[in-house]
């Protein structure tokens, strides 16, 4: 119980801020409008740490079903743990989009651009094209997992940990998000995909539910390929 | 008393960096002028862990009266320092937007905007409307104050904690910040309206005190809530 | 044989993301099109930091034949290690280059600029003048090798180790790589430019052999440099 | 003698990678020509803990006169090391600024605008005001002298003192900078304009020896203010 709680209270604050900080650069009348992909791809980062931050006490801070699935196949985390990990990252992906749109909320009627409002919620794709989507999908995950599995034998100490992870987040999104929006994590794509889908939300066009499927088989066979990698390795 | 001079030095420090920030992006002539949000939100951040830097070893480095109020209601806080703390928050506060004023005295002349002026001061909204506005800093506030009272189980190493506040400052400015600027602290916002208001500043027109109330109710909500929520969660 | 694993995974990763970072700001319909040198700096930094940290605990992570050879100068570091670090580190390269090829792959077809194409992959001269782009590579990769072994007697606290490491490569970069875009590792430059030789990549040109040995003879003397500084004044 | 060899190796690198961003950003043809103040306020961060990261071992990295004298006047430096301090200081910023020189020396020619070509090395007023400017440095430097006084009783992890030096400089530059372009450091500006004045420089033009005391007196000024300050509150 206390790790569904944790997973729902940080993937709630990691949406928050990671879509929050998309909503910024994109909506009319934020002063934050138009400052680039710069202030997006540190916004993230700090998103994840301070969503590691908030959870790393009750849960082991995954905020990422492909995370979870991860470290059960690495045989480090219990398979029984998994739905209630994956329900809390659904659950609080969700609930951090419904709060993006209250904290932006008159920005929303300014905005006439409803693709860009859909970016706020989720990813999408420079150029698209199934298979290259998926395969930097899958790129970008693998890092994200190795990176992950890296931070244990590192011995970080206390505290600083969680930057680690906003390192991470923050340079895979530099130099390898210019293509998809580096969803990275299912429940960050599919949980506020469904926020954008059932809430009223002004300007608000179509859910692009032909592409959602991407950011979650995606992350999933690049969590898999990096656990693999890390077995033979170690 | 040593709680009082900590307070004030550390609000000083947080208000003359963070205001000064501000003033340097905005004033004419200055050679930061025009480099907008992201110079804002990383100096902001930076400010706040100026703060707690100069102030941690006097004080508790609240250097913010929500906060103060938070560990009360928390009961980790005596309420016999409520009244001490913030009354050093409020004169740090004040003399912090006097210096920042000082600093850049030959750059407010060449300034003509008179609300770009009140804006180094205080916060305002970008789109003004007295409901979502309040929305937006108890958001903002209830981030902050739930990154705040996450430290402590994370026992971060020493001399890390003021980065860590530095991060979860930088975070809500880059993806909440953009409604209203972020506030998140009557006194960062109170004591350097006051200012504004009695100094002969050049080129100054009205001190906008019917928002005034806004930054000040706003982050006391928040904080109340995410003690709340720390509350039930631990 | 650990060795040249670690070696060759952690120059994988710092290549991935580190010509991933350029291809993202270069290549059109990119997300993070023309987000300039900034990006570009905090994005190398990052990506060195990364690959410090999943290769940290298998070798010693130099991921840089420059940096090899002034430990076994140095006499700190076995001379018959030296070999399979190195393959470690170009084949590592080699792979880097290839992956970021795979995960734009679509924005390839997009970009007719050819030598925009070739700094994907490897450095190049602002202004060209053999001696002078020689001069550069020696004076960045003598203060990247001190700054290195500096860390030893600065008794860095576990896990901050690899954010060191890209402070430094940032800090080189943002400050003296605006001449020859800061090889500093013969491997770095080496590997990807093979991979542009001998990929089937869209729009390329011309590899610039001519080009080629300054960024794996300047990194060379300036290492030997700084060893022999080092071993000065200690 | 340490101390003297210390401090020179530190504001060498200080001056190098300081004075270099500036160039960076100044020079035409230069790979960050026109990133603006961003790149130059975190450039100069990072020179700073890259100055004391590779001093630190050797002296107790002060690299400023004005740091030096405030410790003695503290009396937690001898008096007997602050003249052999200074001269390490004041040759370390003339070679520093030496080297940057040689770095860009291509891009001196292609530069004519000689009012920038001294900006690269020393500092120079936004708005010329005798006694602004000097207040200017002065508020500055005691932010400085407060938070390196700070630093102490944080008792900072081992190995992370360089990066809160650098937090400091860069939050100074960002918040306070604007004015005067922040010289803090009386080494930092004589220095490097020595070597603006003998080395023939192309397309140089005046050394501006009008306003080079500024920046040496507004430095010890704020560093004494501090000093007394941090002596009455502890």
């Amino acid at each position: 119980m206390q790790g569904f709680i944790g997973e729902l209270i940080g993937t709630f604050v990691l949406v928050l801020l990671g879509d929050g900080v998309v909503a910024g650069v994109t909506l009319n009348k934020s002063k934050a409008q138009d400052t680039g992909w710069l202030l997006i791809t540190l916004g993230w980062g700090l998103a994840v740490t301070m969503g590691v931050y908030v959870s790393g006490f009750l849960s082991l801070a995954h905020l990422n079903p492909a995370v979870t699935l991860a470290f059960a196949i690495n045989g480090t985390f219990p398979w029984a743990e998994v739905v209630p990990y994956i329900a809390g990252q659904m659950i609080g992906a969700f609930l951090g989009a419904l709060v993006v749109w209250l904290n932006y909320y008159p920005h929303f009627k300014e905005t006439p651009d409803s693709e860009a409002i859909l970016g706020i919620f989720s990813t999408g794709p420079a150029i698209r094209s199934t298979g290259w989507n998926l395969v930097s999908e899958i790129i970008g995950t693998a890092v994200l997992v190795m990176g992950i599995m890296a931070m244990d034998p590192n011995k970080i100490v206390s505290g600083v940990g969680p930057m680690v992870v906003g390192i991470i987040i923050t340079s895979i999104g530099m130099s390898l998000g210019g293509t998809t929006g580096y969803a990275l994590n299912p429940a960050r794509d599919l949980g506020p995909r469904i926020a954008h889908a059932v809430l009223p939300i002004a300007n608000k066009g179509d859910s692009d539910w032909g592409y959602s499927w991407i950011p979650i088989v995606g992350p999933i066979i690049g969590a898999v390929i990096a656990a693999m990698i890390y077995l033979m390795v170690l």
